[in-house]
């Protein structure tokens, strides 16, 4: 049987951190077992709202590759390549740009609250936008039937979907398949501060790549319980992210039980806690970390995947661009 | 001396009139002996409008080729190319598109006015709010200087000159060339209902490869002076497209000169002038029209002008894109 596609991607404007791994990174790694899949490192969406900062969006293109491949994302497996390498992309865009209108882009709920949060008001890039129809473009030309994201991307879907039937319609075809969002079961990973998300530039991550003495140091630093003053007082284990880090990284289950029972009834430390969550979280990402050195030791080999990633990719779009061009009756010379 | 570029174009969606050939084809012809001439069927533009009728778009490039070819635009000396087959062309629209406001899209006077024209309100397709963008990628992937136009089309330069300024200064570079409008010194050609544009779709055009029936019909038929009512009344010769179509087309100045003062004094009826205009229509016309329907006959050598052209312009475009891509530092794998 054929494998479905899968496609996912990141913007890479930072290094991946914890968050990224219990959202998205761990289930691209068991995704690649019996999926084709695709993971794209999307520099050009990024420029859209960081055309200003190119060197942030080109420098991060390596350490989220770096950060991919020591997760055990497996280039034998998994497609990795760059947005901005995949001509058929932007193409695509523009076809679909024809397909929706002005007034739709307007109302995307997602884009409506990014907009607030950048503090654009009417001086939205053009680009961002329009970022939405970039992604159904980046959705379509690989063909995904299964594209993992968090509740915030169902928008995108839902305009991808409709892109997909409005053009299968319009030009008589099937070439174009509609995808369905694979919600992430896990909940989202607050950030050291307590925060309800950890992100690259709240300053609230722990990043793949911390050293030990990062870690440790952000590890002491954590939000906890702000009532529970006192050793002997009892203290909350909901939203309290030691707990939930706890919940989500350690594989002694029993233990973390019996240190949730006792933070609760009283006489347990944060201190205890976090020197357990610190030894967890090492033990986590020393592996990690390693590989990731020991791959950063040769930037060209890992850039060389990209490559190669990118050449496949490209021959995917390329050929889903050649057949959308074929049912608009527009390949002039394919005869 | 390095020859200067020049870049104009037209969307394929029907064959090209008299209209076109005053307004442009004719300075055409003139620019390629000493330009480095581009001329591109503008078949993705088209869509941005026409996605509902790609047919229209897919069946007119063929005919706006002959139409080129056929009143002396020579594939020896101007890069003839067909738009939706150089693929920088999208990707630097999309770059460009962060650099310009969804602001600044929704005030382009022009797209506004076409706006209601066509009678889309809200729901104008997005391809089309950002068409002027897409221009602007057009006239400097060639790096055009000289971009002759109607004056409805200055918005459209004035925004790629504003984006070049903004490209060059955020990435610190100077490979895009901001271009030059040239306005056309001749007035625009009337329709022969004397409605002020002849237009492809308001069914007052000559065409060029009008057969001489069709030529004689569509004369005989003009709109002239209405309160010329008999023959012995004097008639006016502003307005009346009779004259206008005589000054644009007759060689003999002095006829023309003399059949005005006649016509304006009185007792010089429609009909002469009409047959006069016939005759020098049809010696204009009838070169053209022979030599597009030899041309017709063998569509495989038109589509290979196009094709050979095309790939002159996506390597002109795409050398533009990779020093574009230089600049922002997104040129990964240049080195």
């Amino acid at each position: 049987m054929k494998k479905k596609i899968a496609l996912t991607g990141d913007r890479p404007t930072g290094k991946l951190h914890l968050g990224h791994y219990v959202g998205s990174l761990s289930s691209r790694v068991q995704i690649q077992e019996d999926h084709s899949q695709f993971v794209m490192i999307a520099d050009a969406q990024a420029l859209t709202d960081y055309a200003h900062e190119p060197k942030r969006v080109s420098e991060n293109v390596l350490e989220v590759a770096l950060d991919y491949l020591s997760v055990g994302i497996d280039p034998k497996k998994t497609t990795i390549f760059i947005q901005s390498l995949v001509p058929a992309l932007p193409e695509i865009t523009l076809y679909f740009l024809n397909l929706v209108t002005w007034n739709r882009l307007k109302h995307n709920p997602t884009v409506k609250l990014e907009i607030q949060q950048k503090g654009y008001g009417e001086e939205v890039p053009a680009g961002f936008m329009i970022y939405p129809v970039s992604q159904a473009a980046d959705i379509t030309a690989f063909k995904a039937e299964v594209v993992p994201v968090g509740d915030d991307q169902l928008p995108m879907i839902e305009q991808t979907v409709e892109l997909v039937r409005k053009f299968n319609r319009l030009y008589q075809t099937d070439v174009l398949i509609e995808p369905k969002a694979v919600l992430s079961s896990v909940a989202r990973l607050p950030g050291i501060d307590g925060k309800a998300k950890m992100g690259k530039s709240l300053g609230n991550a722990i990043f793949l790549s911390d050293s030990p003495d990062e870690i440790a140091k952000k590890v002491k630093g954590m939000y906890t319980d702000p009532g529970h003053l006192r050793v002997e007082d009892p203290g909350k284990v909901e939203g309290n992210p030691v707990f939930t880090y706890l919940d989500a990284f350690a594989f002694d289950r029993a233990k973390v039980e019996e240190l949730k029972a006792h933070y609760q009834r009283g006489g347990l430390g944060d201190g205890v806690v976090k020197k357990y969550l610190l030894e967890v979280l090492l033990s986590f990402l020393e592996p990690i970390r390693k590989r990731r050195e020991e791959l950063a030791k040769d930037p060209s080999h890992v850039m060389n995947i990209l490559f190669e990633g990118t050449k496949v990719a490209s021959a995917v779009a390329g050929e889903t661009l050649r057949e959308m061009k074929r049912s608009m009756g527009i390949d002039y010379f394919a005869h």
